[in-house]
């Protein structure tokens, strides 16, 4: 596996592989490199000649009181595990490569990104689509894998490519979790044992919710109180949100219609913030 | 010459012509071409093999109480005009195509579309640059040619094209006047005869300012004082700015110092508004 460091070496890279006619696939991550991010790395080399997976950690996408400081880097194990799994390159520009002096241009897809993680943190998806179209640019990927577990950021990316008109594939890979159920995440790692244990209501939650849809349940009031009666059993130090919404447009839906509902939820424990989501399919009721 | 409409059949010809090593210039345009446009297309012919004169009245950069709906369309002419200056291919979508349903995606350069035409036109360079990457996404030129004319599209450009890691390479055609200096531009058809005199008097004006700094004047203010005597000469029905600025941060400059200085201008006739600038260049002094 390669690793490359400056936009300039990775766009001729790109672009030579262009002209060659191989496929380039991208998986963007701010690196701690996870089985969720091994997962996805793993998809991306199904569907692709080239993989390349990128590690920056983006500090346009972390709100003043937020870990960006103390976000977890280890760019020695990335190297390995993203060589393991089959990626080509591993690109990890430095912070002064990605934003040079002067800098201030910004991608915004508008009302997507105030809702939800966008209410609680203000400019985070301004970060995440401007970072991740200046990927797009340096990578030139026809494809591109996201997580599931971030899922109102593959909806911004989504409608980002369709609205700039970028031939991009955007694949998702399904949530990666723990044995007991725990959404795998970079951020677990911030959580004491005892934390650790009370999150596993998140999924439970989630699970919860599935199983009253597939019953028929269709009043989201009456599976939004089911959901935070599970999460209550983890003691939660503060809920962030249960919101039920379209899973494309990110409205909030007052009933539980076909084809299909999001449930994302985001909760805390002690200073960490978890969150997790299901997409769950509505059939037609009878 | 071709006449392209749809955004695939143009991406589709662009990565051809890509693959097969062919360089390609775009001349981004609102159509009603004129000489200004036939420079900025021969331009683009000299440096590359296809020229795509792109003609779209693009909503998003006019303001509600601007002229979107009697903006001059003439698209036969626009035709024969781009054949004949050396254009390739003419790229002519419809609104609907490039902006479909649920947009909701913009790009914005902060400080830059914020001054002078942005503080009168407060969503105009939201609309310019956010056109100008679309089209970039779908043309795929390796040159874009732009008018001086428009000088802070030019900085806003130029920025967006760094800032986003865009291999395009920017060139500026210089602005293009009548026999009395008259910069030209779609917008003089709107003047009657007599504000058509009258409006001689931005170029006087450059051309007054210009004459003080190569005599050594380096106080803003006090050629400011010039340019604002020649301007009430053609009797403008008002004057929206008389600014001295950096030519690429447009930061309003205190003196006028080397290596050059942004005279910029915006002034009234009746119901059109008029812009023309001058980069000045400015010697040590001794």
């Amino acid at each position: 596996m390669e690793i490359v460091r400056t936009i300039r070496e990775m766009q001729t890279r790109a672009e030579g592989l262009r002209r060659a006619g191989k496929t380039i696939s991208i998986v963007p991550t701010m690196g701690s490199l996870h089985d969720g991010h091994v997962s996805l790395i793993k998809l991306a080399a199904e569907g692709s000649d080239e993989v390349v997976t990128t590690v920056f950690v983006n500090p346009t996408q972390f709100g003043p009181n937020e870990d960006y400081e103390h976000y977890p880097r280890d760019i020695k194990r990335d190297e390995e595990i993203a060589a393991q799994s089959g990626s080509d390159v591993l690109f990890c520009p430095e912070v002064g490569e990605m934003y040079r002096e002067g800098y201030r241009t910004y991608v915004v897809v508008d009302d997507l990104s105030r809702v939800l993680e966008g209410s609680v943190r203000p400019a985070h998806f301004r970060g995440v689509s401007t970072v991740v179209l200046k990927l797009f640019n340096i990578v030139k990927p026809h494809i591109a894998v996201f997580g599931q577990k971030d899922v109102q950021q593959v909806a911004i990316i989504k409608r980002m490519v369709r609205d700039l008109d970028l031939e991009v594939q955007v694949v998702v890979g399904p949530i990666v979790r723990e044995n007991d159920g725990l959404a795998i995440s970079s951020r677990n790692a911030y959580l004491t044992p005892d934390e650790r244990k009370r999150a596993t209501a998140l999924y439970r939650s989630l699970q919860q919710a599935e199983v009253a849809v597939r019953s028929g349940e269709r009043n989201v009031r009456e599976i939004g109180r089911k959901v935070r009666a599970v999460l209550a059993d983890g003691s939660p130090d503060a809920v962030d949100y249960v919101a039920f919404v379209d899973p494309e447009t990110f409205q909030e839906r007052e009933r539980v219609e076909p084809p299909a509902i999001l449930l994302a939820l985001a909760v805390r424990f002690g200073r960490t913030r978890l969150i997790d989501n299901s997409i769950i399919p509505v059939n037609e009721t009878p």
